[in-house]
């Protein structure tokens, strides 16, 4: 159960990829054709994620071409947690009346750019006038083989818990521009305003029958870790010494721990494997870290240095607020 | 090809409609089972619609009630216009925070009272808090066996053109909404407050291959038959008297023509069929009215009861301003 977890032989899949778009924009409905792989049924996958002015972005703080990749990450990040493939999006778009159409171009301009990383094609939406603000809700529908879904409710007694990549940058990114918005701020947290949705890993998680539970992290460590916790029926216990910090800045400094914690909107992935199973520090190019493991009782429990625990909280992740 | 137009054969359909929703919501993404019933291969149907306070209702004016009914309706509107059948709903639901709870609370039953009338399972969304208004974007996923899907490009010249029902009902609520709102509108306008989605007219006249072409009428009779015209790459001429009118208020007065040709939101459907198929004058309980007939040349007129035509010209929906 262990073979190849390099991404190359992932990715011949995608050549037969067998999903057509028959029919996209300019019908009342999209027509897709989800046809399985020989001898392999499939189920269908389908995530939607508003994307609000005010609550989601701030225009002053966000560019066009941020909050179109970070829109459609959302929906990418959540197929990825499944294991899931992306096949098309739907984008309903509500715009003021006074949002200069450049603004408009440069969103789709970088939301298509993302699709196309991906294959995933732009098969409808709905368009409206936006009463207030620029409102955007992205539909993503995927496939899985069938009943191969990784679930949030799988994870058992023992399994290890592990995080990809590293967490509290895209935090890290709104307390620096609360404090003071700079210019180089994409450059130096790259995490907050291009978020990776981690497709491949979760694709890969899946095939070699790795994770018994997975999610994304859009909501915080804490948070999130607490859904796993709740859907599976079971607790957790994390080592604060093993979580790995996102570096951010211009001097590359590592994160509070308080922002790994319960910064949400990271979009890596939190997932749970039986301790038999072999996890590689490192798949489909991004880093893997061990952080803890699911235990019998319901709680959730971070471990210091010197293995004292204290009840973890899911911390909500806080949104902006003009 | 003409056959048996009775509802009761179709319903039978139902029982063993074959698609499961296996995971609904909380997860990351909804997972359903599409599985095509024995040797009928099926293709997925998507469609998105956003419904937003100040620009599709008005909390003034329309129930929450109406306002929930009205938002699902829509979808599946267009599933019905696909010849499709809806198998499970999204719900992006974005809310004010001093919105009272038994606001959201009678919106749900509402949405859900229609989900279930059409066999429909809510099988996830997104919540957010809204930065202004109420904003709802539905989403509603179907099925329609392979490459059946009823498109608005199928017109050819010589096919008659058809309506459901009555036109002109929806607008003309809203005319009277502006003059005097009155509580008594849900009673005399119904077709505005509580649009029945014609979805099993749809599904007979896919599966008797009498349309060639459809769409459903929610930006008015002059756009919508505009789309199925451009769609098609022909015109179209329909008689004025032939038009079936809505009848309201306490009166039950027939709706000016103005309001039957631009006014948007009856949700009724527009279709055309060869000449030679048979359309009965009565279709699953709808009252179906010839209109007129597609023509080779691009341009759609409308012609009186004289014979004397004009150019009809799309004149958009226009939504609610407050």
């Amino acid at each position: 159960m262990s073979a190849d977890f390099s991404p190359g032989g992932q990715m011949a899949d995608r050549s037969v990829r067998p999903t057509r778009v028959l029919t996209g924009i300019g019908d009342d409905c999209a027509v897709l054709r989800l046809l399985p792989p020989r001898g392999q049924e499939q189920d269908t996958l389908v995530t939607t994620d508003f994307t609000l002015e005010g609550i989601h972005f701030r225009r002053d703080w966000h560019s066009a071409e941020s909050v179109g990749h970070r829109c459609l990450a959302r929906g990418l990040s959540d197929i990825a947690a499944m294991g899931g493939e992306p096949v098309a999006a739907f984008l309903s778009l509500a715009l003021p009346r006074d949002l200069p159409q450049s603004w408009v171009g440069r969103f789709v301009r970088s939301l298509l750019g993302l699709a196309e990383k991906f294959g995933v094609t732009l098969a409808g939406g709905d368009t409206a006038e936006s009463p207030d603000g620029i409102l955007a809700d992205i539909i993503v529908v995927g496939c899985v083989p069938r009943g191969k879904a990784v679930l949030r409710s799988g994870a058992r007694p023992g399994d290890r818990i592990y995080v990809s990549g590293d967490l509290g940058g895209s935090a890290a990114a709104v307390w620096q521009m609360r404090r003071k918005p700079k210019r180089k701020l994409p450059r130096e947290y790259p995490r907050h305003f291009y978020p990776e949705p981690r497709i491949e890993l979760g694709r890969i998680l899946r095939e070699k029958g790795v994770a018994s539970a997975m999610i994304d992290i859009s909501d915080g460590l804490s948070t999130d870790l607490t859904h796993i916790c709740e859907a599976s029926g079971f607790g957790a216990e994390i080592e604060s010494e093993l979580i790995p910090r996102a570096s951010v800045g211009k001097q590359a400094r590592e994160v509070d721990l308080e922002f790994a914690l319960h910064g949400g909107e990271d979009y890596e992935l939190l997932f749970t494997a039986p301790a038999r199973k072999r996890v590689p520090s490192r798949i489909a190019g991004v880093p893997i870290t061990h952080i803890g493991h699911i235990t019998r009782e319901s709680k959730i429990f971070l471990m210091n240095r010197n293995q004292i625990g204290y009840e973890l909280l899911p911390r909500g992740w806080e949104h902006f607020r003009r």
